[in-house]
């Protein structure tokens, strides 16, 4: 039996690597599992030696101290892995398959997982939604680490159909985990189609992912926000289109590039941690990047949100973001008929055929985001770069599988 | 040539009968007509006599002096009628035929009107969206009136297949120029479905009428709350289960009735003007109808919003709620993944199917509302009484036609 | 340990009530059994008290000797039971919950079962799709007992929410294994919807459950069509127009009841086994169904074809019908634009919604099919009357719980 | 007033190029033309300079005398054209304008158009779709001229945003009028999406616009089955995977690409004119492509039908298809699930997104096609080499404007 390391969130501001137990087919007790889940067994699971496990944005939300994420938590939701051990009722998966696995921990045995909403799981955690190694998401242990255990294997995990084809590009397929599906959720929501002009909020790694999902499904023009020039310079990289809203409201150089000041379709993949735009732009704002969408989005068109929104944010500026209430232009948005979907992409509902368009050579989300390999150990520094608004993607590949 | 009165609105609480010149086949200038429309031709519109209009809640917003109506509007958007003359461009519509008239104004040749979505019609108006008879729409003359000029007729009117049927059920069938198709839409952006369970904030008519739909689509328990005894009397009169809102939140209410305190579906039959809950009842809190149906849809359910929210409201309370921003807790939607929908009701995507549903006897809509038929002369009374909460639906009869 | 007993397959036209083996948590080998099934372990089944299962119209293509099925085939996919014995790996299921079985056994872990395409497994047969107690569908062993194995349970099986409230309603929820679902299906993939004229080919079960789906739906108009007269005055019970199609094609009644020769939605509820229409109406003529469909709906409308169409029919008259090659005047519908859905009901896709119908009181499929309980040993005097052309659906009563 | 050239069908086989009288805003009498539609007034119409009108396979079912098109017949249904000449009704158009016309002849005022489903409309025709220079679409002149009248030109035509901008790129724009919608279309009611894979019966032009649409929408491999060895080279110019299908089935041949026999979509792209596979591949075998897509589609796929399926063909082989009727292996289908979307492409509903993805550069469909500018004098050569299956779309330039 090997040892096994993992990243662990030590504290604002700290992460560290560190020895922790291998994995069993169990929810083991631990910092942040809920009494309902400690000791749950995992007949329906697998154990993954990590090929790859990537840095989210959303680990930042933790890591900067805005949630009440636990000290000893470990870390990691983007996950791919070839199975090295599988449980009394597993059928379906084997010893050996190289896998992706969604940030969504889901039964495939609820209503919700039934409709396709893998997201909002009812069985996996204490409210609606699981997800590895994250806050209030069901205590499941994280994934930036050299072994994890996938629960309910059968459901989750995406197989790769040939293993050496999977390496070859394995840099792209770590993406689907999260990003890639996320960003592509955000699209589709938004109505993203044929010829669609869309303005996409946030440069990070799912903003990105984002661009990417647009062409994918055809847009004609992609621009995409930010206040951090060189995001916006890797957005440029692939043919976006790209405003830096810290010279103001996306409206006007929308008009500039599009000769009209309106998209078909909006993006939001900034999230509660938003700033201001302008003059406003080196302060928090959790409303900005939604009214400016709803501004910049035509009369008749969408919103996809897949950027994160809270319950509660301990570190907000004002009583009401502390709440997760913002101060939305709704009046807006309703004078031109828009429609918003938000929450967690259910990433089953996408990443099949995200796979297949990878593994035929018809996108390059690795060379889109940036995607940067480094050791399980670089991963303090890694999310220092990350925090500190780094245009790369990390991917932590804690056997050296990924470099090789 | 025949005279016309019509319905004027006379200031803040005040409307009054008056007469009006006899409609052309051209918008002509006059209170609230953006230079734009001013003296726009309309060969290809019909004069109608009026045979049915009613009167709406979002007429109320206007005549209690929420809005920047000017005096001299004449009102009315939800309109019935016999085609009395045709213009030279029309050529499915005939003289003698009996028809409904969406609310919205709309082109049938715009981008938004070959997509269906006819609320947000890009050349009736100096933005997204017209109305005959509204504030900001366009210009176009209201129908509570003996006559009405109808522009785009071919396109915009649905035409009752035999007169006699028609007049029959005339109190029903004058639903379908607004409450019905907009209380229907609500639902249908809900998700509501064969057994689905229904919460419908607001026992107003379109409440009412969204109640009524949501039987229509199947729903097994349909709930609905307000604050007004009457109304919710009228709700339970056709099989609702009802909430009083000022008894609190209704989530402790829906675990009663449901035995979970979450719902399937929730709309929003309320909009901006919406009064707190429970202690709160008498204040404005125009987010908590919002905020409330967050908290009572579960997770993967969807919000329909036909109530108005308005992009400026001189009236409100608050700096923020003036410029129609409202404090919403999209972290609980978010976390839910709830989608919302908004704007006005794309009429023409529903009329002709509930008007089917009508002819077959399978609604009651006028029942439900407690459609309650007036004379023109008589519609300054029918304001006040609709203001003051009374449980009618108030239909204008200017030719004694249904009556009769 | 109890004993069981069963209804076999004899060979053409002969059923039987045997006793066979108590069922266990494993596909034991027998007649029908592919190879590739037999002895495949189930600790994800539960074993089912049979409280209701049904005769079905496709049960009597095999009875009738117009399949490959085997002697000693043990019948029945129509089942609603008991929990009273579970398997290792199940977890929401439990001992004394009472469930409504899907007849399509689904894996709830290969592609198709994750899109909700549960009528085409991958898993649980050599071909995609498996049921219990049907010819080529995987061996899975039939229903029409005691007791049954059902495999994938967590998967499967619907929970009714409180099992009082349920018995009082057994009669219907028995429905919801196959008929309604599968009526319904025909009827959403026809586009049925509020205010829809409807064409039902078919007053068999499946047929008068499409007609209660059509209403459910919302249909204006509901037309079926049949030569056998006591299922026609079946379904006028309800609320049904009624076309005897031995009179001749649809089409003149059709423009009688409606004003207009053609419908907005055909449903084929009949499948290979038609006959012909008019003169024609004592032969055989498998195409009869789709042809006189497409000549009956309108332009721009939809077909749903539930009726069972086969692969091979040794049977058939012609050597094309024999390998199910039918002569369909496809340009005819090539014209109207019309589309299209074929195969077997996803069951669990409608079956929640449905019964949260029942259970509201809002439909009644029992009445409307003119359930009818009998016994376990009655079946055989069952499949010949049902073959006979009784309009009854046969519910059997295997313990006696349903008749108390 | 300009003299108007045009080209003639002369008989089985002949085309020629004669002097017709310059368009009115009228439906003048003429061959082919119903009495409902002689001399039916167009003031909602305009008058084109044709820039640029294509030979398509539908116009060959006519010269081949395969239909009962009359002598005389003007030809044409593919037209991009300037606004030299409006009607009096006619409001967001106007002269100087650049626009692409679809095929399908709309009024933008029946319950089809106003549903979306312009292929099909109700008012321009004897039954329902109507289509420029056709037999039995309503008598409407053709478009393979110097000059002609659009109709309800508000409605129909779709304006270019810019002239000089759509001039340089006019060889793909003149794609939108038919192909390029109608294999889009093809591929969309096929289930196209990201990382599909799809095969597509035929490498006429329409196939190759499919095979460019299911690029454009996502798919992982494309697959294009043709007996014409240049056609097929074309589609491998543009990264299509191709079948020789005079070789046999696809199924092997699709096995050795996909390393699977079936495809996730089918588009049929060949229709009525279909000849046998393999060693059956000189003969005409009309429900070839059909039998042969729901073989090759797997079990949950959908099979797109732009190809042309007739009501009546004289010239048929067999008693059964010269009226339209089909051998087709429906049971198959139906044992997958199979659903299939038929009928004439509604151009509208695509033809702004493909505008915008040419515009943006997104798309090469004049490459893929191997668009091929001919005068207008050419065009009876054009036809045929056209009809010897020379891999190439000829562009009909009547101005010289696109060869300048």
């Amino acid at each position: 039996m090997a040892g096994n390391k993992a990243v662990i969130y030590q504290g604002p501001g700290q992460v560290s690597v560190e020895s922790v137990d291998y994995p069993k087919l169990v929810l083991e007790p631990g910092p942040g599992v809920p009494a309902l889940n400690a000791d749950r067994q995992c007949p329906h699971g697998v154990i993954l030696k990590v090929v790859s496990t990537n840095i989210c944005g959303s680990d930042q939300h933790m890591v900067r101290g805005r949630t009440t994420a636990p000290v000893g938590l470990i870390l990691g939701h983007e996950i791919t892995g070839e199975v090295i051990e599988k449980g009394r009722d597993v059928e379906y998966v084997n010893v050996g398959d190289l896998v992706s696995v969604p940030f969504n921990v889901a039964c495939g045995r609820c209503r919700n997982c039934k409709e396709g909403k893998t997201g909002i799981c009812l069985n996996v955690n204490t409210q609606p939604g699981g997800a590895y190694g994250y806050v209030d998401m069901g205590g499941w242990r994280g994934g930036q680490a050299e072994y994890v255990m996938i629960p309910y294997a059968d459901w989750n995990v995406l197989r790769f159909p040939d293993k050496d084809e999977a390496m070859a590009r394995i840099r792209d397929l770590t993406m689907l985990s999260d990003i890639f599906p996320t960003g592509y959720h955000g699209c589709v929501t938004a109505g993203v189609t044929t010829g669609s002009t869309v303005y996409i909020a946030g440069a990070g790694p799912v903003g990105l992912a984002a661009a990417t999902s647009a062409f994918l499904l055809g847009a004609s023009t992609v621009i995409v926000g930010d206040v951090n020039k060189d995001r916006l310079e890797q957005a440029r990289s692939f043919g976006c289109e790209t405003i830096d809203v810290s010279d103001g409201e996306p409206k006007d150089q929308l008009a500039q590039i599009l000769g009209t000041p309106e998209v078909d379709c909006g993006v939001d993949c900034v999230g509660f941690e938003a700033h201001g735009h302008g003059s406003d732009a080196g302060n928090e704002a959790p409303a900005t990047v939604l009214n400016s969408l709803m501004e910049a989005t035509r009369a008749g068109g969408a919103l996809g949100v897949p950027g994160l929104y809270v319950t509660g944010d301990p570190g907000a500026k004002t009583e009401e973001a502390k709440v997760g209430s913002l101060s939305i232009r709704l009046g807006l948005g309703w004078a031109k008929s828009h429609s918003f979907t938000t929450g967690q992409c259910p990433v089953m509902r996408y990443h099949r055929h995200l796979m297949m368009a990878i593994l035929s050579g018809r996108t390059n989300i690795a060379r889109n985001v940036n995607a940067t390999v480094i050791s399980l150990d670089e991963a303090p520094q890694g999310y220092t770069d990350f925090d500190h608004g780094m245009a790369k993607k990390f991917v932590l590949d804690p056997h050296g599988l990924v470099r090789s």
